[in-house]
Parts: structure tokens; sequence; C-alpha cells
């Protein structure tokens, strides 16, 4: 009893990251430096690109202590961040956390969460190299991945044509509609997002990839982002949608909307792509063989800007 | 008037990343990609490591609203950062900034803290390339930073030898006594720290430095991490500390311990080095002339575990 009310406070910052760096091991050996120095060193390889990403997750906003366990949400930290890596068909190569958190959180809250990020971190290739503490009155986590991909390789959202076909791996809803009905019934959310690391740097290997981005916001946001500065727009086919069994009860049952869910309420983290039909194999099948993952076609480019096909977005200030 | 009070959820998220992404401008060629897709990516020169390293301003912590302006939290935000990249040796390649807002936050202090951030990149050709903004209940920064450093050269914390002789640059403790001032007196803090970037490059360029840290936390504090992994100890001497002029009295003015002040109280962001005596040049006034700042030789590297010579520090458990 007495071990698991000790707080941050009682340990100190040196001890926490001791206890940090005992879990994460030492990284591959690219890494020649990693956590306890003032940076980690790394030394990349011939004829790679490297990419990088941040995101944050926030209590309060993106989880709570009394939905998800602290494993999920360290877990959860570092997925997304993943997800951001397949979007652009990158392997990692390794991850900084930077913590912020109460000194009254207990010891066993913080080893539950920087347990979770580690175990994903292996789970994925992606060693913990560094990263900060700090103490902060709520907490959060926010992560720095690092990517590499082949010379050139790295898939991009920009370079749409007219006649360009758009998909998506996984089913679409079924995360947002988790969390929701944890939100309404009180349950504990245990889903963590899957990063579709494989099929992105399938993705980038296959020819006539045009262009690719992950769902975090929801389909309409992330199309909304896709088609940032470019003069086209998309048709999308809403009965396409690959949906999850008994979604459209399960959400009515919840007082939701089905389609609201699936096209606004965001946190799929799935990949939408857009292949050159003129290259690239567009059955659905043989993607799906290839990426590793169920593929959906699920709508095309054309040339009229905006989007269609797809129920409008209330408001639209996510902020 | 108007214009001062719209806040962040007036404008939503893709129109404040337009608002960065507009002051930011387009990064140096090596940046493929910079800020608007999944992930910036950079294509690295042959020859060199890279290094990384994250750090995060809090509000309430690190940073009030009252004390210093939106722009010097913007600043200094970057500032720490590339710090630790001078600690390494190394020179910036470029920077994600990674900012929880509230959704009441004026447009205004947005753009304060952006453009200070923006313009500290410039002035250190340490280009924004990416980042991410969320909702949070107060505000925060987390800061990653990417360095580069030529091969094998980045200067590290390890590898101390009895006989080692220990210096600082600048000037240690008015960082801390212009912050105790503005809190005890209500003041504005317009104090950013100067990262010793040229220094630090300097140092890794020439024969005989065994290592390097940056003071955030002390010296007494930063000087137990230099130690960390180390069977030796450190013997300083006090009287050698570089001095601010009247900061005795300034202290004592405010009820200060000027010790306390000038090793425990931090923020100092000037560097420690350390260098073998049997290789380096040890003149303090020619080696202030490779570094481009003031040096200060303050004690060496003993046999002895522990450190010597400075007062000791209370509590010692900060988080």
């Amino acid at each position: 009893m007495a071990r698991s009310l000790r707080t941050l406070s009682d340990l100190g910052e040196s001890a926490l990251i001791r206890r940090i760096a005992r879990r994460a091991g030492r990284p591959a050996r690219e890494w020649l430096v990693g956590i306890g120095d003032d940076a980690a060193i790394l030394r990349p390889g011939r004829d790679e690109d490297l990419v990088f990403s941040t995101d944050v997750r926030v209590e309060g906003v993106h989880f709570r202590f009394g939905r998800e366990s602290p494993r999920v949400i360290g877990r959860s930290a570092l997925a997304v961040n993943l997800s951001d890596l397949a979007a652009m068909g990158a392997e990692p190569v390794g991850t900084l956390l930077s913590l912020c958190a109460p000194g009254e959180m207990t010891v066993e809250v913080f080893d539950g969460m920087v347990a979770g990020f580690v175990d994903e971190a292996r789970r994925f290739a992606c060693p913990l190299v560094g990263g900060n503490l700090s103490r902060a009155e709520s907490c959060n986590l926010t992560v720095t991945v690092i990517g590499r991909c082949a010379r050139g390789r790295a898939l991009r959202r920009s370079g749409l044509r007219v006649g360009d076909v758009l998909y998506v791996t996984g089913l679409l809803g079924a995360a947002a509609l988790a969390r929701l009905r944890a939100d309404r019934e009180g349950g504990a959310l245990r889903r963590v997002p899957t990063p579709r690391l494989e099929a992105g740097r399938a993705l980038a290997a296959l020819p006539g990839t045009r262009a690719c981005i992950d769902l975090s916001d929801g389909l309409t946001s992330d199309l909304g982002q896709l088609l940032t500065g470019s003069t086209h727009g998309v048709e999308v086919e809403f009965d396409a949608l690959p949906t999850p069994r008994g979604f459209s009860a399960a959400c009515r049952k919840l007082g939701l909307d089905p389609a609201w869910v699936q096209t606004a309420a965001g946190e799929d983290y799935e990949l939408l792509f857009v292949l050159d039909p003129k290259r690239a194999e567009l059955d659905p099948a043989r993607l799906s063989a290839r990426l590793g993952v169920p593929v959906a076609r699920i709508g095309q480019v054309v040339g009229r800007p905006g989007i269609r096909g797809l129920p409008p977005l209330e408001g639209g200030h996510h902020f």
C-alpha cells in the first residue's frame, strides 16, 4: 500500500528519469547516445530521408484517468504519433517523450504510462531515446517521432490529379464509437489505435501511390486537409465506407447519428490514400494482400473543388 | 479592439496553422517538406550525426502571462532548447513546436508567442518545420530541436578524468536574480537566455574538450548530472564563479542568499565544460577569444566522488 502512494515529488526528477531509462533499455546501434545526455545522437543511414512529427495527448481533452488506464494512455500517446510516420510511408527510428504531470501523481500511474509507452515502442521497433519531465497542473504527453524512408520515397499529401482513386484501410467509426460509448456509459476505454506502419511502407514502395494521410480528425476534416492547396475536389461514395458490424444500431442506441460518428468524430488512425489509376494496382482485394490490412475504395478525385458525398461538418472550428 | 478579442476557438486549428506557416516561411533546402504534411522531411548530409532534444515551458511553472510578454515566452521556449544543442556542440537544423492553449486565449497572445518563437528561430537559423496545436486548460510549449555535428564530434557528458579542468561561459546567477526580482517586485521579465551555440561549436572543434553540459537547473544540480555514472568528483573554487556586478547586494536587498541564487536557482543556460589539461588550451582569456564569450575556470575533476566547494543543495527533489 505504502508503495503505491509514493508520488512523483517524493522521488524527484533524476530518479524518475532513471526509472524511464531502465525500462527503455539501449536503443539500436545507429543511436550513438540515448537517454541521459543533453540530447540524443543519431547516425543517419545514407540514401535515406528522415521524417519528423510531434503530437500531444492532453488530460481532459484526449484522455481521462477515470476512463483509460495509465498503460493505455502511454500506448496511445506513441501510437497516434506512429500513425503520422505510417502516413509518410516511413519506418520508425526513435522517439522522444516530454511528460508533464502534477507532483501529486502517484509513481504507480507514472510507471503505468511509461510501461505502456515503452511496450508500444518495442512492438514497433521505435526506441525511446530522450525526452523531458516537467511539473504541471495537469498531465500531458508530448511525443516526437523520427522515421526514415528511402530517399525521395516519402508519401506526401499533395499532387492529386483528376481521376485518382481514394482508398482507406480498416474500418471507419469503430474508435469514435468506443470512446463515445465509454463516455456515455462510464466504462473503461481499452482501445489503442494500431498505426498502419506496414501498410504505409508498402504504399511507399508500390508504383502509382499519389498521396497519403492518416485519419485523426475524421474523414471529412482530413479530406479537407488532403485538399489544402489543391484546386481539385473529391467525390466520396458514402455507402462504400468500410463500416464495423452492427455500427448503425450501436450508434442509435447511444442516441448518436451513425454518419456523424463515422465521418466527423475522428480518431480512426487509418490511412486514407490516393492512387494513380494509370500506374497502380486498383483492385481492393489485391491491395489488401500487399498492404496486410483490409482496403476499401471509397471515391475519386474530381475537377470541381470541395467534398461531395459526405454529410456537411457542423461547426468546423476544432480547437 | 474587436481584433484583439478574437480567440483561438473563433479561428480554429487550420487557420491557426496557416498563421504559423505564414510567419515561419520556407525552411532551407535540406528540408524537403516543412509545415503542412503528416511529418516534416529532412535529407541529412553525409558525414554528419544528428542530435535531438525536447523541452517544455509550462504556464505557471516556467512562465506567467502577467510576468513575461507572449513574445518573450515564445523566444525563451526555443532558446532553452537551442541551449541543449549548444551543449552538444551542434548546429541547429530545425525545430518542431507543439503548442497547447485554452480556446479562450486571444489570437493576439497566440500571435505574440509564435512571433517570438519564429524570430528566435530566424536568429539562430533553426527553421520551424512542423508541430502541433491542441486545446488544453492551460498553456504550454513543447519544443523539439534537431541539430547536426561533424560525425563523431558531439560533446558528451561522460569520460571525465582526474585532473580535468572545469570552465563556465558567461556569468552565473543573473538570470535567476532577474526572475526572482520580477516575482518579488511584480515587474516584467524581459530576459531571454542566449543559447551558447557558437561557443559549443567551437568547443566541439577544439582539441581536448572532454565533456559539456548546459546549466539549466543550477550549477550544483547540473554538476551532479555531469557526474552521473562517474566514480569521480569535482572541486569547485566558489570564489572563481563569474558573478554579475553588484550581485550580492542585489540578492540581499531581496532577502535572498547570493550563494543559493548563484548555484541552485537555475536558468543560467551557460555552458559548463571540461577540458583535458594535456591537450587543450587552458588560458581563460585565449579560450574566451576562441569561444566568442567570456570564460571562467571554476574548478577541477578529482578522484573522490561528490561535489566540494559549493553550498549543499536543500531538498534536491525538483519535480
